[in-house]
């Protein structure tokens, strides 16, 4: 999970102030509102999910039997979350694989609880994303938006 | 572009609402941050960029020879934008193929003057995406984030 630390580097968006893993891992921890990044047969996908951190991974639901179940179950998936702030975008990817929780047994019922409740009658699957590599970036205001810094 | 019209239909992350084409479009006109997917080599990547909206189509900046640029020419690429509103949180997933502007002879200049200014001495391209299907949804709050609706 190591990423190089280096302040002011060029990202194909323009400069970028690197962060740490664990100024990534707070950041994660602070939201809520994620994207998941699949790939079928070359075709690319993103799902706006809800999720949870536990213990440096990513925890997501999902339905059973949906296309992104499917998909991500034992695939390589990219997780990105972003933010606004006075300093400029956040933005934090992880990448890995997902799966089930039903067949996981470092399953934590305490974590799980801050994911909101879903409609009860909802059959669902809970999926983890074990994270092979995480990077965060804080991508300048003046340079993202066109804000003066 | 057509895409079905279902209220309250049930999408991996729960009950949704559809938007139609112009509802997406009109979205995706008032923001001007989203993410641009790809898939190489079967590994998904997500990428936070600026945009504007342009004729209905998504126009986006990247440096000169970036990974994001290599990949998303003449690729399949997905483009989301979400946001949070009362209702709930609006997303917008636009699928379709990313070219360089400056071989694209519809460049319009006045609506590229939207992008922020970049660091001067920053190479850099746009890119269009040209899309070949638009699908927006009403994740309802109640249920994607556990307030009640």
């Amino acid at each position: 999970m190591a990423h190089e630390l280096t302040e002011n580097t060029r990202s194909p968006q323009g400069p970028v102030v690197e962060l740490s893993d664990a100024e990534s891992w707070d950041f994660l921890g602070g939201r809520n509102r994620g994207h998941v990044g699949l790939s079928d047969n070359h075709m690319p996908d993103i799902y706006p999910v809800n999720y949870v951190c536990d213990d440096h991974t990513i925890v997501f639901r999902t339905a059973e039997g949906s296309k992104l179940r499917e998909l991500a179950h034992n695939r390589h998936v990219v997780f990105e979350v972003d933010a606004e702030s006075e300093g400029g975008v956040w933005s934090v990817v992880v990448r890995g694989r997902a799966v089930s929780l039903d067949v996981d047994r470092i399953f934590r019922e305490e974590a799980l609880e801050a994911l909101p409740p879903w409609v009860p009658t909802e059959p669902f699957v809970y999926m983890r994303i074990a994270p092979d590599a995480v990077r965060g970036r804080l991508l300048q205001h003046h340079v993202l938006i066109g804000h003066s810094g």
